[in-house]
């Protein structure tokens, strides 16, 4: 049994999807096009939605780099769907304890226990300077904020009882104050005194999601997290990472499954011919200039004179590349990989950047989506499609149903909470 | 025109409400609740619903001390109405202006330009020890504090020009960068650069409410609210309230209409002995112990001993008190007007405290709001039913229509946001 979510993004994850004619760039204030990207992925009978979140904003000109603010829109969308799980990120450098857990705890009750929060710990300056600070505090730092937010939110949920209300008429006893009780936490980060203002969440504790990459953020991953998002551009790339985080969890004491969930960027088909149609569709609406001055920057070289329709011209190695490394190892697998077109390469950068792509049938997609399942690199994707909703519905009325037939995944749903779609156990109240 | 808030909280406003056999004890978290409670108030045509907000919880023996987070369960609200405001009180001691402005200009967006907020300074020590502080911060502090807040938010909410958006799909351009600026706030209290993460608000600014009562209060309400909210045991309260802010906001220079809303506590009945009847019956569902020790703690004095169906004994004049004078004097004006038995005055003050109280038929309670309106003692009201849904059914059914009748509410919504339904304007962007 695999586990999908919907990464759901703007007018879909490739940079130039709004340019689409069908694309819903005029509705991306309006709350009834979530709605409907919700309800096509509950069709799906898929595990959850998920938004990111980010506290700045920039190169507007370019595209839909904004949204509403997730929590409220997960509040809004959990009235028009009734199974799919709704996943919010929460940043721990941003927020403080008391309001996450509060917000997120409302949230569950609100959607019925349907709610999961991906930690993130923030990455811009522009998002720093939004929030009190001149510049992102050190990664450590922001790390051990994490920690510790997660431990008092955690604790905030458990600060009630299950059984705490007791809701006697007669007796005139609404509820009992000895199983609602105070956390004092006084620690490097917080100073919170509990307990919260809200009943203990349906799930107990909503679902808790993590992405990190670096190695404090892998730690983190595997000592608290219940699921995890990955980025992988290949097959050994995600067993690498995936085998790396089962070694970490196990190493720290858990037994729980954790399942690992790398982005997946899918064009979908009759034939393979159409679904790279349509990736080339896209690509084609690409910026050129804008876009080679970008990957000028990512190269560190000119390339305004680039041939947007020849091969990528030869770069130099990665050992010889003084700039960020990470976006450079990319760029050098996709062209070893694929030997691509400069449009080729745009595009791909264009559409999950380092997560994986998946280009042709349902079939074939559903093939190599199961090898990965099979073979360690992964226990789920999180689908970042490359248009919306055009490109989950693809998905949901082409891909899900092969992956129904060959008992993959689920037909209908089994339970009412996303604890219970990822086949997690409801944790005991304290 | 008189407007009218529905103030949603728990099982109605009496203390004793949730032990009615009627009440909806069983279903405070669940969302659909606030939904219908929402639907009546729309059948009504009232401006808004109104949520308060605060960060602690206690006495939770006695009754439903608990709220689910307003602003998700507004978002929520939003999708089952259509024209209703929709108000969340936000504390600008514990939010910061990022997040606020974020959160409301989502509301906006999801709402339709539906959204309001109260801002409040807060008051307890137990909040404050929920959000990193030992003890509640000083007064002075938290109304500087409170300024600023509000001119971050609403500097952030003109950070977008309201033709930022460009759409362009031909040129490829989809935002005007040069119409998406930073704010670049440094003050006292906060460091935020901007923009905004979200285009402008529909409404350009949710609207502001404000209750302050101390001079800072009325003084911030006077230069800054666009409503406001008062409490006003009877009309020469009301009427001095209302003459000092309507004074303070001319001193401001201001020429908007800043309509003041006391909060309104109405038993409605077919007749005037059926109305305290149905007072009567919640009154008796008071704990008799507890309300004894608890007006022995406002009073300080032993009430053990006293017999619930006998006019209160005589109290000491308010010079000669030594404890918290304003909750003493309202119980002093109680017993002066009313004649209470103990009884009635516990319900009193079981019932919205130091608000006004209105107990008659449809056309009495009609009688006396018109009289209030024309008589510099309120611009509309705030209620506070003392049971929900049945005290604002009542209300809705029965009130609602002779107003409707007389000429001083609407029958239909005229426009379909919180700022036309108030008759404010909506401020140009910058
Ligand atoms: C699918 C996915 C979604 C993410 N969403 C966010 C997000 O919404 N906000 C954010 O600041 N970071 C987000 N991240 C970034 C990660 O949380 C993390 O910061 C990044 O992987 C770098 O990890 P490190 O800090 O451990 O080096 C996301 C990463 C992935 C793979
Ligand atoms: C109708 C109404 C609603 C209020 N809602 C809240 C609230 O939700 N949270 C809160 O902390 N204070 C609330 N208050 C309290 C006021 O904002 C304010 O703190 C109080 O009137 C004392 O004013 P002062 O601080 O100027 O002395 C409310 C007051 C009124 C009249």
């Amino acid at each position: 049994m695999l586990h999908l979510n919907l990464f759901i993004f703007g007018c879909g994850h490739h940079r130039a999807a709004w340019r689409h004619q069908a694309s819903a760039a005029e509705r991306l204030g309006d709350i009834g096009y979530y709605e409907e990207l919700a309800r096509v992925a509950e069709r799906g009978k898929l595990d959850a939605i998920f938004f990111a979140d980010g506290a700045s904003v920039s190169h507007i000109e370019d595209g839909p780099r904004w949204y509403l603010e997730p929590l409220t829109m997960l509040a809004a969308i959990s009235r028009a769907t009734e199974r799919i799980g709704l996943i919010s990120t929460v940043s721990s450098t941003f927020y403080t304890p008391f309001h996450a857990a509060r917000l997120v705890a409302s949230l569950d009750h609100i959607s019925g226990g349907r709610m999961g929060w991906n930690v993130v710990t923030s990455m811009f300056d522009a998002e720093a300077r939004n929030h009190g600070y001149e510049a992102m505090p050190p990664h450590a730092w922001r790390y051990g904020r994490a920690e510790e937010f997660i431990d008092v939110v955690l604790r905030l949920w458990d600060s009630w009882a299950d059984d705490a209300l007791l809701l006697d008429r007669a007796q005139g006893i609404y509820g009992a104050a000895d199983r609602i009780r105070p956390i004092h936490h006084h620690g490097d980060h917080f100073l919170v005194d509990g307990p919260l203002t809200v009943p203990r969440p349906p799930q107990g504790h909503p679902v808790l999601f993590q992405a990190g990459a670096s190695a404090e953020g892998r730690d983190l991953a595997a000592r608290r997290a219940e699921a995890i998002y990955a980025v992988a551009y290949d097959l050994p790339a995600a067993q690498s990472y995936y085998r790396d985080i089962k070694r970490r969890v196990r190493e720290a004491g858990r037994t729980d499954p954790v399942p690992i969930m790398p982005g997946l960027v899918a064009y979908v088909g009759s034939t393979e011919a159409e679904a790279r149609a349509k990736q080339r569709e896209l690509d084609e609406l690409l910026p050129q200039e804008a876009s080679l001055r970008q990957l000028g920057m990512y190269v560190e070289q000119d390339c305004m004179g680039w041939e947007m329709d020849a091969p990528v011209p030869p770069l130099p190695p990665l050992s010889a590349f003084q700039g960020p490394k990470g976006r450079y190892a990319t760029i050098l697998r996709i062209i070893e990989a694929e030997q691509p077109t400069v449009r080729q390469l745009l595009g791909r950068l264009a559409a999950g950047g380092g997560h994986c792509t998946m280009v042709g049938t349902p079939e074939q997609i559903a093939d190599q989506m199961e090898y990965w399942v099979h073979h360690e690199g992964a226990d789920g994707f999180n689908l970042m499609p490359p248009t919306l909703p055009g490109g989950i519905e693809d998905f949901v009325d082409h891909v899900v149903p092969v992956l129904q037939q060959r008992g993959l995944f689920r037909k209908e749903y089994e339970t009412d909470t996303l604890r219970g779609h990822l086949g997690l156990h409801r944790p005991p109240g304290r």
